[in-house]
């Protein structure tokens, strides 16, 4: 394709970034040759991002990328796999000049150290429409011990890692700039949210670690109840949470207050990237451990049921209404 | 991402195409998960395509599918690789409706079959913009075995696979609807011509014969001398063809006739996804029998050589200039 020789023309940018990846042979070959580790799997995902859907021009382009690479590294990170490499496509308009693209490399280069992987391939080709990212990951787990959606069981707990809502507050936030109903929100807080917004952190050492441990994962990426009705449909089960027990951040808490409906539209919102997992009662004690060993908070909000539905139970025990879009206004 | 809820929506066209790759987990996980087999290694290789740069909304939906398919196929042929299945983004302009979607997918089910692979994962995002269409593809090969474009040795005999020019002349004719300049070329002519281009043959029984064969080998892309001089630049060596030797269809012959003008710009064409490589004197008679075996013409055009310039020869010997720009026009 005519993409490989528009490739050479950002060579200089992006060929560094294979520096600690060999099998991306420099971005030369026509196509990346490397390894599994004997006894490991490979997971694979793909996530795409477009301008005005997903990010908008005025967005920092180190941003944009960073947040690209995590979105599918936390795709692996719920399937307990270790991050390898990736491959990137770039559908590029001429309106995205040379500083952009240095910006978009620089944050790839800084989260490739964070994870410690490298760029393996790529391909890039012009438009005439808006700016399209789309980012291939490959990772690798011990085989058979790949976190499926599939294998919750009646009786498990469901955990959630970190605190739930606050990149929907964050994207709330950004999208009311002039503060209109958020006028009393700190400079400080603001910033914590939008930051979960833009750069979420994928929970890898965590997926990890539950590898073996957890009966089914999902990350966090349409909001809580919709990933976990993956898990619910995939391993043919039901779900009872309690929305008192959902972990909220304390700039979330302030925001949002206490009231069962902002709760409820609180957690419904998306791109925490967060890991929601379920596991037996048994495995209670271990799951502690790994909370303390990482540092994370890691929270019961229910149980798995037989019975096929995904209730959210409010303080006196009702069952409260699933609201499936996110927070946008008090 | 918001585009796994989205995939969803369309995952009654594109789930069935995960029915022989148990690995996508129906698209129904985070990600896909699967072993390549010990002793070998994984290649992987990613093209996009966009919609008025690569193709038209005219053309026919199963064969945008299949040329996106048969590019990243023919990038894993010229490693040697074997495919085993690949991932896909669909970026959906909302004038790309069902029907098309349904004879995109009809087009990706018709090569999976011919090539026995199958759909691992994929992201649908909408945008404002045109359509867009990226494609990893998975392969393996035996551990070390990968083509390479690195390996030529001066001394190397070069060859290629098939016939060169014809989807270059096949994009002509396609451009050139009324036949400007293509008033006698016959409907079979114009058809096959056309078919190279929109359909293209990737070489991948030749690349997994060759692995072990060939020093070092490329698909043809962007051109065959473009493609030759990413081997002599990886291998840091020259080539020297000769013209005539550059084996052209009846069809293109017909057209372009003999004189080396027209044939120079003939074989500046890309897109012909044919296979060019190097291999020492002592191959020859395992190249013949590869050749015969697979019932595909393997022709040699020319010498690998020390001095690190690119040369093609004419009839009288003379060096000629060498054409960047494919056929357009006598």
């Amino acid at each position: 394709m005519a993409g490989r020789g528009e490739f050479d023309l950002i060579a200089d940018l992006f060929a560094p970034l294979t520096s600690s990846t060999p099998a991306a042979l420099g971005l030369k070959d026509d196509a990346a040759v490397f390894s599994v580790p004997e006894g490991f799997d490979l997971v694979t995902t793909v996530d795409a991002m477009v301008e005005d859907v997903h990010f908008f021009p005025a967005d920092a382009a180190n941003l944009v990328a960073r947040k690209l690479l995590r979105v599918n590294l936390s795709d692996l990170a719920a399937m307990g796999a270790k991050p390898i490499g990736y491959l990137l496509t770039l559908v590029r308009p001429s309106t995205v000049g040379e500083d952009w693209l240095q910006r978009f490399a620089h944050g790839l280069a800084a989260d490739q150290r964070t994870f410690n992987i490298g760029l393996l391939g790529g391909d890039t080709v012009s438009t005439a429409g808006p700016l399209v990212l789309s980012l291939t990951a490959l990772g690798q787990v011990a085989a058979g011990k790949s976190l499926l959606r599939s294998g919750a069981n009646p009786g498990d707990t469901i955990y959630v890692s970190g605190t739930i809502g606050d990149a929907g507050l964050g994207l709330a936030l950004v999208q009311d700039p002039e503060g209109q109903g958020f006028d009393n929100v700190s400079r400080d807080d603001r910033n914590a949210l939008v930051a979960r917004l833009q750069c979420p952190e994928p929970r890898l050492e965590l997926g990890q670690a539950l590898a073996g441990v957890a009966t089914a994962a999902v990350d966090i990426s349409d909001g809580l109840v919709a990933d976990l009705a993956h898990i619910a449909s995939a391993s043919d089960v039901g779900m009872k949470l309690v929305l008192s027990d959902v972990p909220v951040s304390d700039a979330a808490a302030r925001i949002v207050g206490t009231d069962e409906n902002s709760r409820l539209k609180l957690i419904a919102g998306g791109e925490d990237y967060e890991l929601a997992f379920t596991a037996p009662e048994s495995a209670a004690s271990r799951i502690r451990k790994i909370s303390k060993d990482l540092e994370l908070s890691i929270t019961p909000i229910g149980t798995v049921t037989a019975e096929k539905i995904i209730e959210v139970r409010g303080q006196n025990g009702d069952s409260l209404p699933v609201t499936s879009s996110g927070w946008t206004h008090f």
